[in-house]
């Protein structure tokens, strides 16, 4: 347990998760009111909002006013998320945001028939494709993503094995483009990790991939969220995706598979008390995260909003 | 992390943490209700009540009507608190309940002053006559707990060495008495642990007493719950406190340092997905989660009651 790492690097997506799932319409200032408060926190990478149809998803239809609307703060990239070339092409038009390319590949092959309507061999063969698509844009493509890399609600386990070889795929992929991946993402989409297997299962990719970063992407539907994630910590892993509030999912309607990401604040708090820097002000995240709460109008499932900070505690004992 | 145990030992404190915290009367038979569906569940050890002054709260006050009023079966252990001899001879006086005597003592100073207005020295004289009070009944005291044994709110932190030290106290103090404890608790009362503390603490209390079992009492308050119960689990600790939902902290109520204990239903599938047996039915129990947030008529925290098992999932996937 000696490989905690001294620092770890947090994307957060919470705005865009939480704007993604929730039912009720939330107007385009509060949204980038949550945005402009989370830049002030020492985040240093916030995902703000989805480029996708918005007949099918009207409220991410405001994305370009969302982008055009928040206060960019140094040293924070901005990001965005697109599932084809048209929501691409979206997001380059706003001339305001980080682009990174991303490579996918599924360990699960009913939830890519379910997700994509394809199969692996569709799903390898629209990698070059992207990355030719990313090339003629100049966008840099550094990052390879496993969904489902841990199970899946309609297959089951995934094999470590599998997983290896889906990363050394999207590598080979990458190389013959002329790319090179330098941090690959293992995603527990549905939920289905537990520690044990965190820690198999990057244990086996960064032994086939010393030469790479891993990033996690974990999902606390069944409440094992920060424990896989000090499971990935154990194991070396810097780099975390995370949601302010736990925004993305609320474990009280009962929409299973799709509950949100680890809450970054309880993240936060678990990584500093460790040791293991963050750069976020912890107390101004929690500020963001009751922000959130109070914008979306229902209860967010993160603990240390309502907890509190060891570190406001400790300031208090001092001062007596 | 290959200490993980082959299976854990879980005390159920749902019933009485839940029944303590809600500030709506919850009638009894919904408690009995409650109490009969937990032991149907394979758990092997409910805590059921607190015999309590009824004036100072009277949530409370039908302690014996609930000892009375449940189901008994067999294997499952049905125990009460108490925080003095009056409240130890109402619960012998049901002659339904498993008793069994606990010295404790503090990891924190101003905690101690704080909850039992006494000195350190105070907590420790005490020790002996509550022994002698457990003998006079022939109740026999098998366990030593620390409370405050990672950090107080109003103290800070606590030097593991303080806790070893206590525990050596516990263990002469009972043993200058005749009795030998074989359990020795740990207490986040106020939710200052983090997985690396568990672990040196676990670890040097383990080294110090290689000839007793540990059980860990973990509040969730600032989201490590889980996170800590892994750590403790990789040291090898066998014994561990839940809540069922996560009964007796709402993190939505702003009561900080009141959080419950981590979730029963969560903590067992953890276990379960590690090949850690908990000797409890998972499904069986999300129904006892969802029927305690029923009764109590709020949102409990726990994620397993609404994001499902996994188990559920691998058998509808067989099924095809």
């Amino acid at each position: 347990m000696s490989d905690l790492p001294a620092r770890v690097f947090i994307k957060e997506e919470g705005p865009r998760e939480g704007f993604q799932i929730e039912r009720k319409p939330i107007p385009t200032v509060d949204k980038v009111r949550l945005i402009d408060a989370l830049s002030a926190t020492g985040l240093e990478f916030i995902q703000i909002t989805s480029f996708v149809n918005p007949v099918r998803v009207p409220g991410l239809a405001d994305a370009e006013a969302v982008v055009a609307g928040f206060t960019p703060r140094e040293g924070v990239r901005y990001a965005g998320l697109w599932l084809n070339q048209q929501g691409l092409l979206r997001a380059i038009a706003t001339e305001r945001l980080h682009l990174e390319g991303k490579l996918t590949l599924y360990g699960s092959n009913a939830f890519l028939k379910r997700n994509q309507n394809r199969t692996p061999e569709q799903q390898l063969a629209a990698q070059p494709d992207l990355i030719r698509m990313y090339q003629a844009h100049g966008i840099p493509v550094r990052t390879g993503f496993v969904t489902a890399a841990f199970g899946c609600n309609f297959q089951g386990e995934v094999e470590p094995e599998r997983v290896v070889s889906l990363v050394g795929q999207m590598r080979s992929i990458a190389r013959e483009a002329g790319e090179d991946l330098s941090l690959i993402g293992l995603g527990d989409t549905m939920a289905w990790a537990n520690p044990q297997s965190i820690r198999r299962v990057v244990g086996m990719v960064q032994d086939a991939n010393p030469d790479v970063e891993l990033s996690l992407h974990l999902h606390d539907t069944r409440g094992l969220g920060l424990a896989n994630a000090y499971a990935g910590l154990s194991m070396g892993v810097r780099h975390f995706d995370a949601a302010v509030g736990g925004l993305g999912g609320c474990p009280f309607a009962a929409h299973a598979g799709a509950a949100g990401n680890i809450c970054t604040e309880d993240f936060v708090l678990m990584c500093e008390e460790m040791g293991i820097g963050t750069g976020v002000d912890l107390e101004k995240l929690a500020d963001c995260a009751r922000l959130a709460e109070s914008i979306i109008g229902h209860p967010l499932p993160g603990k240390v909003k309502s907890g509190g900070s060891l570190r406001a505690l400790r300031t208090r004992i001092k001062a007596g």
